[in-house]
């Protein structure tokens, strides 16, 4: 198996796992959480996103958290943004890296973020130029890579127009978000074939969910085609907006786990993932969605 | 990515996911599940064992079970016998096809079966022979292929060692079992490769358990060096008897739905599978822990 030797890791946990929770989650936790995360190793720590506490109230303590957080040398603490008044937000908080969030279905584009892929990415342009100048670099999101909700399939080249897009204003790295879960390997080989035509691998980031148990194959399918940028969310944080009761976000220590069993080095601990992940799920008063974390926790029983 | 381009699934549900079930699960309900996969399009259906109640109380009503299902053309139904008297039993009661169970592990076969691997195969030799006489396939059954709760790593030339003697003494099959779910998809590759050597590829399965969240992935790794057998328990039945809490066996529905999308063929229908484990799960009062199941589920509700 043609595998990279290295995977950086992008953990999304505190701010795509925590921001559909209902109750809010103490601005002390949060802050817990990014830094024992950060102490795990991971390299990059998605902190919090400055979007209006109207449409994202879990995320109202943006400024508070970036305030708090021991920034640690070498982490990159990415924070999402919207538009142009976010990215002013963010920076006056003191970020230092930004992403904006975009898909690859028109339908899902409107329903999420109230425009057309073309308006969105006209939105961001500006955006990604003035954080640019500033020297705060820019991760573009791209949803729905695969399927969306709401019309299906997508077309790799609608992905693969998206990424360029995103990248040819200046993002340095598109991250594939599988929103529903819904890929399997293959599926997800065809499509960064196709996104790869126009964006280096070394720009390329996957973002799998765990919704339909596949995520690890299609993680393993995209390093298999040179991809080294795996985004997760410790314990499997977030669960499935568009189907209640159904998982989310690929757990961080199950792709932990597999890298290292395939020699690739992370940088993370295992072990000291697995705590944060059991800190963040007593607070939220769940088991975590990670077999790894399960399986550890039942070891130690 | 070179696949196979049909699968055959080998559903163990009934025996390998229902023998460590504390309270007994009615007969008719044991012939319903089996039927009820049949139905579904699974080529094969293991469907009981002819061991002592006394050490696998769950499995006592073994002969009632193959003497009530309605057995299908083209279906196969294997039962677990341990020894010749099993074989008898098993014979009497109409059994066409037989499974022998041995491990990799010297600690795992005393402590599970209660003799040195050499013992084992020893007992199994007169057990195949008598079988094949009789016009009855056997399957071996390795366990702890990669690492054993007892001893950790096994070298993947132990495994091919058992292989081959499976093999030599008549076996049709030998089933790969990562019984404690720690395997990684390289480490599953190299222990196929060792044991490659003395077994065709066609005549070998995997058995994967996803107690670590890796099934799949590693059933992908197998099906990309030419596995086309996949042992799986439908809703995910099983359990993890060394480690409580943790998962068992890989859910047939998560097999079932990577290979659908990988376009291999297996015959299977996804939504009558979908329904035998929802009937299962609700006479065992808890969740698949499919996560196909539960996105299905989620989707309906």
């Amino acid at each position: 198996m043609k595998l990279p030797r290295r995977v950086r890791m992008v953990e999304v946990g505190p701010r795509d796992g925590l921001q559909n929770e209902a109750r809010a989650v103490p601005t002390a936790i949060k802050v817990a959480l990014i830094e024992q995360l950060a102490d795990a190793g991971m390299p990059a720590v998605e902190a919090t996103a400055f979007v209006s506490p109207k449409w994202v109230p879990q995320m109202a303590d943006h400024a508070a958290v970036m305030a708090a957080i021991r920034k640690q040398p070498g982490v990159s603490y990415p924070v999402l943004v919207p538009n142009m008044q976010g990215l002013e937000a963010a920076l006056a908080a003191g970020a230092t890296e930004v992403a904006v969030f975009g898909a690859a279905s028109e339908s899902f584009s409107k329903k999420n973020i109230n425009c057309s892929i073309a308006g969105s990415l006209a939105r961001f342009a500006p955006v990604v130029a003035t954080a640019n100048q500033q020297g705060v670099r820019v991760r573009g999101y791209i949803s729905c890579v695969i399927d969306c909700p709401y019309e299906g399939a997508i077309a790799p080249q609608a992905v693969a127009a998206v990424a360029a897009a995103l990248r040819d204003m200046g993002c340095y790295e598109i991250s594939l978000g599988d929103t529903i879960g819904t890929a399997t390997p293959a599926r997800m080989q065809a499509m960064i074939a196709a996104v790869n035509a126009g964006v280096p691998m070394t720009e390329l980031a996957v973002h799998c969910h765990d919704t339909y148990g596949q995520a690890l194959a299609n993680i393993l399918a995209a390093l298999q085609l040179g991809i080294a940028t795996v985004d997760s969310a410790v314990a499997g944080l977030g669960g499935c907006p568009y189907a209640k009761g159904a998982s989310g976000n690929v757990a961080s220590e199950d792709v932990v786990y597999m890298l290292q069993g395939l020699d690739i080095e992370t940088g993370v601990d295992l072990q000291r993932l697995f705590r944060a992940g059991q800190m963040i799920c007593r607070e939220l008063g769940r088991e975590p969605a990670s077999k790894v974390a399960r399986a550890l926790a039942a070891k130690e029983a």
